[in-house]
């Protein structure tokens, strides 16, 4: 067992996980320093009324944030919901069909698969594409998509966290909405939300702690929920409520709100996406410089966010991750499904932190190769 | 306007809010201690996989510490959900009507009719008594009920948070499951979870922050979910997963746990009880023993977690509000629903709190009465 040092000099681990994950650590301390007094309003901002005057300016600040982050136009309304993905994979079908029978879903891994199922409990929930035949390792072209004339929208999920498989395109499904479940990848790169009908991604992987979901929907789209959608689920009842129908998890939304102005102090989106790329570029171009480690997805549709990869010889899996956690690289076990590695690296990973991971790789293969 | 000192000499004022409401200090400040770097683990809780060791220990501390707080017997699961309350007025009819048409409902106040009004989209809910004749002031005698021969469950909102009108007994309902909506007073004092079907309660009165739902429900009555209940609002999927088919929201559970723990170091909830009663009596004490402040609630059915009150003088209400914000007491404005004032005297409310108001509200009564 490895008795070196931790590579990282502070308390902090680097934290490989894919969510919940790292947040950065600029927010965490902010949110420490005014978690028992708020700005001297003598509460932590758990503590106030979803209604009063603090907090509904706070919520207010983030929406405008993200609007700024993403140029989220007037005709998109953003909600700030409860439940995570999973509960828009049911909220997304009872508010969208808007009285069609069926919905067109591309199947690029574990994700969309859950999607498809819990649509299915109200639509015809349609594969126009897979990718399983060559175990989700790409992303099927659009020309290949046998689309349905009548599909109320088509759904993507447009980067897979298990997989690590990323669209770096945006369909092109003319009247027919586009939906797509962001959760692993939003805000990391600048995006055209004007061409989504609806895109939702749970919070804990770029905005913020587990318990939120954001919604952005074009506003069109809403008010047709079926009959049996429970009141919270309903966007129409949201929207006019500001996400407000019910108690918001405002600890959550404060933290997102802190996340938005951390993005936009670095850049925003675009200024992101170039340290994103930095990252991908290492981590990548390390994986295809020998052939100890390997990552099986096609080249041109590899996430920037989640980085699956394995050993040549999976018995050194155990002292992989045993050595890595001893240096401070934390949470890269592969998930359960897949076995071998994943490094997740979201915004609020530092460059060092993939340099650090790189290097002890590296220090790893020549011991152990 | 006032300017006499603010009453509290921390930095804190005394939140009377409804919720989200205030924490016990010492949860915040140990929240704060570990909020960057938990237990040496080098990330926040909200950085941990919600299956990793870390946190899959503390959601189990926390269920452990609940069921020996609350003396939860094996019969009965609990879940830990997001969505509040209001996700719950969905969710019990969609789990709990088994094949049943309808479902009994005893009307107290405005949280009884917001969960009538949503069963009656999934069943016929049947209003069996009513306290709508006296605006909500008392809770109808049991013998006064009447109930359908068939009715899956019957629910009563057992402390209504705006009428501040509390069952200080538990009904009798024989082989139809009880169903009870505690968010305002759960955790208040002792209660005998073996008589409820079901018990749910949103956390941000008595257990933390706003995102999450606590529900305690027998074992026998789950596992017949309508066909359009979402995964994530079937609580036999839920159950089986331990809370967590998807990500639960990690961190308003860790702080939900802390709570738990400092009620156990408290006594539990006959500790607590104890302090609540001395609350209770010293305000309602107070409000009975002079006529410039009035409440109108039956005395032996008024709420130890929800004082609503009025002056006698409506137009001084301004007034009251802010003398009384600028000595650090806070909140006190009344529902909009209702008007007039409201103290939340939850279990995180120190008697010193209630002393500094009692106080005041003398003070004002003197000078304005």
């Amino acid at each position: 067992m490895a008795t070196a040092p931790r590579i990282k000099p502070s308390e902090r681990i680097f934290n490989f996980g894919a969510g919940p994950a790292t947040m950065p650590v600029e927010v965490l301390e902010k949110a420490k320093g005014e978690l028992v007094n708020w700005h001297e309003a003598g509460m932590s901002v758990m503590e106030m009324s979803h209604r009063g005057k603090e907090f509904v300016a706070i919520a207010a600040e983030a929406e405008a944030d993200l609007r700024k982050l993403a140029a989220i136009p007037a005709s998109h309304k953003v909600l700030f919901l409860q439940g995570g993905a999973t509960m828009q994979f049911s909220a997304v079908p009872m508010n969208l069909l808007r009285g069609g029978k069926r919905a067109d879903f591309v199947n690029t891994g574990e994700w969309s698969k859950k999607a498809i199922a819990e649509a299915g409990k109200y639509c015809e929930a349609r594969v126009v594409a897979s990718s399983e035949d060559r175990n989700f390792t790409y992303v099927p072209k659009q020309s290949t998509w046998k689309r349905s004339p009548d599909a109320a929208y088509l759904h993507i999920c447009s980067n897979e966290t298990i997989g690590g498989v990323e669209y770096h395109w945006t369909p092109d499904t003319g009247e027919v909405p586009l939906v797509a479940d962001m959760s692993s990848h939003i805000l990391s790169r600048p995006l055209d939300v004007a061409r989504y009908g609806l895109i939702y991604a749970g919070a804990q992987k770029n905005i913020g702690p587990a318990g939120l979901v954001v919604v952005i929907v074009r506003e069109d789209l809403i008010g047709h929920a079926l009959p049996d959608t429970p009141n919270v689920l309903d966007y129409r009842l949201q929207s006019d409520a500001d996400s407000m129908l019910n108690t918001p998890p405002t600890f959550s939304l404060y933290l997102a709100g802190l996340t938005f102005k951390w993005l936009l102090e670095r850049g925003g989106l675009a200024g992101i996406e170039q340290v994103n790329i930095r990252k991908a570029a290492l981590l990548y171009g390390y994986l295809d410089s020998q052939d100890f480690y390997s990552n099986p997805v096609a080249k041109e549709d590899r996430s920037r966010m989640n980085v699956p990869f394995t050993l040549r010889d999976a018995s050194l899996d155990a002292a992989f991750l045993a050595e890595a956690e001893a240096r401070g690289l934390s949470q890269l076990k592969g998930h359960r499904s897949v076995g071998g590695m994943r490094a997740s690296i979201y915004n609020a990973m530092p460059l060092e932190g993939v340099e650090a991971l790189v290097a002890f790789m590296e220090e790893f293969r020549k011991k152990r190769g």
